[in-house]
């Protein structure tokens, strides 16, 4: 057999392996032969290809031993497409309508296939940085995150099936190790990774660096994200993880995918909302100031966080005589206490979810991987400004998340920071 | 081979073992048809023989499929032998001095073989009872958790061997179960294992499972408990598994081993504390009132944190250079951010350590295993006055747990509160 053993592919050989392979080229049609391949992967890491025939179409990703973006001089396990394929499956199997089907998986060829989210679908950044509303957008994500999220914690799950996945993705420990670096530690560090928008930004990298506060509310997040398993993450849910349409949202690319604590991922996809915000002064033109595209923004950042309060509130409440162990029904046993713990839980992962996001603004600012919202800002003083923004807001929420009582306090904050 | 498979053994067929056991009869001496076979174990769950020779002695002790305080009617998994030795193994090689050696263990028979721990030798627990003086034991307990605790965290390890590490206990399962059940459930509910000292206490239960306050409070120990792998933990380090002489403190017994929070293993050891301060009333009589008793308990409960703080901070301090991912040297480089982020991880330690010290003070007055301490004292009244000061004492803690700044303040709340 061909491909008994690890090989990057290209468009040619992946023609090859497409007709070896029956549940991919059944996807395609009988009519292998008029398939067209492109690669269109813009991401980080990996190879992505999108394969369509007039009789089907779908999308193919490989993960190489290296990091893209940066080279082989980045070693990096091509293991995690394991992980990425089987968060795919176990998110696609809670939450169908925003997350695409596996297709297949082989493990020797770290090889994903699976469904082409085809145009209009584009990545939500691209979409942010345009100026695009997504009206549906808040209700689909804080969809997607309450069902992934709830369903895969204790609060519905009991103690012996929850170790025994948490025990499975230990496994996934390099892409984590990943994130602990790019997120929790180069920011805050000397490190030749670190990139940043210079000279504007050299004092502001400095202040980072030397912010004590900031840097033990650091610890705190990263001790979390090392030691909590709370629920199985996507790992890295930032607006480019999500591709979209008016009536779509569309989850890729869990890779990262690991027991963690919930308020990563939240915290993931609100902090890039706000990156976005914070960027959109640097988008205004004449045609546009953007500034009902800001007020969009936060009405977005407000509503993903209160329908999901209230969507992961109403699966607890569904769910509350069930197997879970968390919450027991004999104990929790009046309609107070319920409401109590319910609050407090929210409350709790409320704080989590600002410091997480908070940390995910700053490394997208002063650490290896930045954003488009921010670099695509041609004049760079104009774009420092926004940058600077960003970054004040973000050690302030980082270092004051626990203030905040309500998400309507945090984006008044945002408001009150221009 | 006759041991191929398990079966349960009794002190004839433990001769026969031994004799097949090079690494057991080595110890006891050549001449094994003198040695003298006994069965001690007055633990909840597990058989103990001691094999003493004329030449040598060991201790056998084997876990067979259910609880044997309860019976065969509660199964649980003979597979804990297995973490027990590891943990054995472990917490030996980053302690020896604490530790008893492991000698032998047979997985299929669910056995250990490890050090007899001669009289004069006596369970803690028996020794304050009797009101006898450990001058060293804070000294020794305090050298134990640190040491164990901060070799097997992310304070000192990598990411990688953390994680392959608490994979690998994920695996104890059961024994986590069983805790979560007994200490952070049962007691808050209605549940045919609690037991009480009825009629006395009859209210003080009714209390318990009506305080919201306190439920709401347990279930965040809980959630910490099943999610924050912190470090390897004894996981039952109560004043039972602690053999001593005023020379000599040895940790047996840590079957329910797990990566979990540290604050788990310092509260267990300080709770049991002070359930045998509270139990010293019952005991005092006319020829010793037990008062200088009691101080030494407090000095020794804030001997216990103060050394355990001292010796812990060393250690980071020592290997703050070295392989630990935790707090990065480039990050935390200078004396200032270094002492505020050992203040800022010793306070949450001390308030986790009074959280779960007070759920097992609680779970000892109102569920299914009681203590020696309060159950010796026989007027039953008596005994439910010392029983109902620990419970409201421990609910008090539970509760107000973040109001103390350090251990003094805990030592002065427990003297007021009589
Ligand atoms: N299922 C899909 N349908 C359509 N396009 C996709 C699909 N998966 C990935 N892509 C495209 O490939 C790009 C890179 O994919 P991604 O999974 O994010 O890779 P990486 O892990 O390298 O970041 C995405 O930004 C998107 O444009
Ligand atoms: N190494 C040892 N040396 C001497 N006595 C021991 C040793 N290990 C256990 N024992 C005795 O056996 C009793 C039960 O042992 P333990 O390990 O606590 O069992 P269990 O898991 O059933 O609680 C102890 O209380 C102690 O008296
Ligand atoms: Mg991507
Ligand atoms: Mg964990
Ligand atoms: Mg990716
Ligand atoms: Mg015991
Ligand atoms: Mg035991």
């Amino acid at each position: 057999m061909a491909f008994s053993e690890f090989r990057p592919l290209d468009e040619k050989s992946l023609f090859d392996y497409i007709r070896a392979t029956p549940a991919l080229s059944e996807k395609i049609g009988s009519n292998v032969d008029e398939m067209k391949i492109q690669e269109v992967g813009d991401g980080n890491l990996n190879f992505v290809y999108i394969v369509v025939s007039p009789a089907g179409s779908l999308v193919i990703k490989q993960a190489l031993p290296y990091v893209r973006c940066i080279g082989e001089s980045w070693p990096m396990t091509k293991e995690r497409a394991y992980f990425e394929a089987t968060v795919l499956k176990e998110h696609s199997r809670l939450c169908p309508e925003h997350v695409p089907e596996l297709y297949h998986f082989d493990r020797t060829m770290s090889l994903i296939g699976m469904k082409y989210l085809e145009p209009p679908h584009i990545i939500l950044r691209k979409g942010l940085i345009a100026g695009i509303k997504y009206p549906l957008l808040a209700e689909h994500v804080s969809d997607y995150m309450a069902k992934t999220l709830y369903y895969t914690s204790l609060l519905y799950n009991t103690t012996t099936e929850h170790k025994r996945a948490v025990a499975e993705f230990c496994g996934n420990v390099e892409m984590c190790r990943l994130t602990e670096q790019v997120v929790f530690s180069d920011p805050y560090k000397v490190s030749h990774y670190n990139k940043w928008n210079s000279p504007y930004l050299d004092q502001d990298v400095v202040a980072v660096r030397e912010d004590n506060e900031l840097k033990i509310e650091v610890a705190e997040l990263k001790a979390k994200f090392c030691e909590r398993s709370q629920a199985l993450l996507h790992g890295d849910l930032h607006t480019g993880s999500l591709m979209v349409t008016p009536e779509s949202t569309q989850v890729i690319d869990p890779e990262f995918g690991f027991y963690g604590p919930m308020g990563y991922d939240i915290g993931a996809f609100i902090g890039n909302l706000i990156l976005a915000y914070y960027a959109q002064d640097g988008h205004a033109d004449a045609s546009n100031d953007r500034k009902a595209y800001k007020e969009w923004l936060l009405k977005t950042i407000y509503d993903t966080w209160s329908l999901f309060e209230k969507k992961f509130t109403s699966l607890w409440n569904k769910h509350k005589d069930g197997e879970g162990e968390a919450y027991l029904p004999e104990i929790y046993n009046n309609s107070e206490v319920q409401q109590l713990v319910q609050k407090k839980f929210l409350i709790d992962l409320l704080h989590d979810s600002l410091g997480f996001g908070a940390a995910k603004m700053i490394r997208r600012i002063v650490g290896v991987a930045h954003v488009e919202d921010l670099e695509s800002i041609e004049d760079q003083s104009r774009r420092a400004k926004c940058e600077r923004q960003a970054l004040e807001f973000a050690k302030s929420l980082l270092k004051g998340r626990r203030k905040f009582q309500s998400i309507g306090e945090v984006v008044l904050a945002i408001q009150q920071s221009q």
